[in-house]
């Protein structure tokens, strides 16, 4: 099923509209890329009507959301609707400030996402509407671990459910689940979260694979996040001594360049519940 | 020819204005500094003018074009026209939507250009009125092959007279003219179009290369784009089997600060007509 | 000194707020996570208070001053002040506009600063009223040798007294000074001017280690200077004949992440006076 997704990615070459942060554009477009699809970035409210049209997926992300592209997001999104096109939302920081808060919730009122990912911090203020994030990063306190994973699924299928859409919450232990059916996923390196935007850059790539695989959101939202956790641990394994976070940036890009169908599908370490 | 070019730049060190996205900015302020010129970046219309003045060559790229920043364009487009400063255009993606189209025509009217680099859809859109665009990227029916070759050249080389600029078209086969002299360059490799921004980039080279050489519009465009297209080459030649794309992208940017005059001669790969 | 310094920025993972450029920024948010540090970058002025109060720190970089984002910082500076963050200022290209020289002046008469970065052409332009710098560079009249040194060490002295900061002062040499006591610091790599941003994600460096050790901003303002220059000096070690500035830029980052107080206090080479 994985393999399946990750070579309509490459037959199908998405064209994907990215709304995002300046912080981490650079990373985005190029995961976008490694994965086979193409990516645009446009924000502005005279053209996304435009751009979003010709594409083929949109993900909207609220990294340093200003109040210059709110509009935009919610022009490229109702549009992506229009064409039935999917739309991923990465929430950042929400709950950390009532800006981000407030413009997330008109975007999921207006907008019909397909997939929302997040850590649990935000995904915990979107359901709950009051989150304890610290910052851009989950908060300890609302880190899933085994003890409390099953809680979690309960928790996160609810809100799937009610929102409908699929969500991804990533993390030592990453979940995917569409309110039916929901996957653990175990693969991921903890140095990930010494790399700015891996979150951002996930997000991205589950716009190139929802886009390519648009009647499996589930699915190729799964295939996306075992890329990107699997090509955290091939790049780890490269690292030497002296490389840090930087040269692991460049290298969990590059596997996903490099990965195929077949490594993903052997690579890949999860369990649906 | 080429190798004084070059030395120009190292010997010069000229400051390149940059008006640009922030996509690729950062790639483009490295690539400026590897080719022995300094950039700044400044955007704001309070400013853009002082800057420019500071400068030897301005580059402006509407990779996300926003309205903020159009009347930035034109201020700075205006003073370096003053102080006879070269500028080159980049026009991303014009052609895909009526923003874009809009923003060059009036760029195109009020300022006087010296290069425009695109690739052959976003050149066509602005020579036909209409253009094919997909996206940031050219459309596969318009891409020039060994077949249409002469018949991209003629079409080119109306459009540099008519325009009174150098056209560097860049693709599996990169185009320069000035409406007289057409340079085909075959260097490159097709994996560059694996790396967000190599467009980018070589606008900004070629800002470097014309501000260093300002008598020699052509053929400081041609050494830019040999030594890009070259440095394509060097760096896919040191790529092992696990590197991809994020590393390529930082091998590229390497080649053009170990670019040497010499080396560009000897790597340089067109033929004049 | 230097190792506490570093130990407590790894111990206490302190979260930066940055406002800063979109040139540089993805690099700055990477060297504050390799510090040990988080950071955060948001700059919309309905958000910045709520932003900075959650933080332990606050960075002001004006590289792509703008007219949306001057109100942000003044008003993330006032709520660093309020809650007792230190924060730091780095006036990218001031004297090289009207615009950025008056933005600068108005934040230092509203917002009280922990530390000033910049190169000497920038410290000057704030001290004496009319710079000369070139672009974002030291103009090289400005440079700061051995035969000035002592001089430079006056002149610096006395604007820390005036402004109550730390000024921090980088190039071939590198001053650190409060007023009272002065460090030269002779780490660092003449090559690291070729990577653009360097001074920025010092900036950014600096935040990290004031926010973890409030009470010394000096000695905290030194152990980053030394950090990066060592980082710098590492980083060129690794470098093979094909590796240029994009590598390089990398290494420098990696160099910070594989930093050990131990390390750190083998390394610096400096003398107080």
């Amino acid at each position: 099923m994985l393999q399946k997704m990750l070579e309509n990615v490459r037959m199908t070459n998405p064209l994907i509209h990215n709304i995002t942060n300046y912080v981490t554009v650079n990373d985005c477009a190029n995961i976008i890329l490694a994965s086979g699809a193409s990516p645009i970035m446009a924000d502005d409210k005279n053209e996304v009507s435009e751009i979003s049209s010709l594409c083929q997926g949109l993900v909207v992300n609220i990294g340093t959301l200003n109040s210059r592209t709110i509009a935009s997001m919610l022009i490229a999104g109702k549009e992506s609707n229009k064409n039935n096109h999917p739309v991923v939302l990465d929430p950042v920081g929400v709950g950390a400030s009532k800006f981000r808060t407030e413009t997330v919730k008109q975007f999921l009122e207006e907008v019909t996402v397909t997939v929302i990912r997040g850590n649990i911090s935000e995904i915990k203020a979107l359901a709950v509407g009051k989150g304890r994030a610290r910052g851009v990063d989950a908060n300890i306190a609302d880190q899933i671990t085994e003890d409390n994973l099953s809680e979690a699924i309960t928790f996160l299928k609810a809100y799937a459910e009610k929102v409908r859409a699929v969500i991804v919450v990533t993390g030592a232990i990453d979940i995917v689940t569409d309110g039916q059916t929901s996957y653990c996923i175990r693969n991921g390196h903890p140095m990930m979260s010494s790399v700015t935007g891996t979150g951002c850059q996930l997000s991205a790539l589950i716009g190139a694979f929802v886009a390519a695989n648009p009647d499996y959101p589930l699915e190729a939202s799964v295939a996306a996040v075992v890329s990107m956790g699997y090509a955290g641990q091939l790049a780890f394994e490269r690292l030497t001594d002296k490389d840090g976070n930087a040269t692991y940036r460049n290298y969990i890009i590059d596997a996903i360049y490099r990965m195929t169908p077949d490594l993903l599908e052997k690579g890949a370490h999860y369990d649906i519940r």
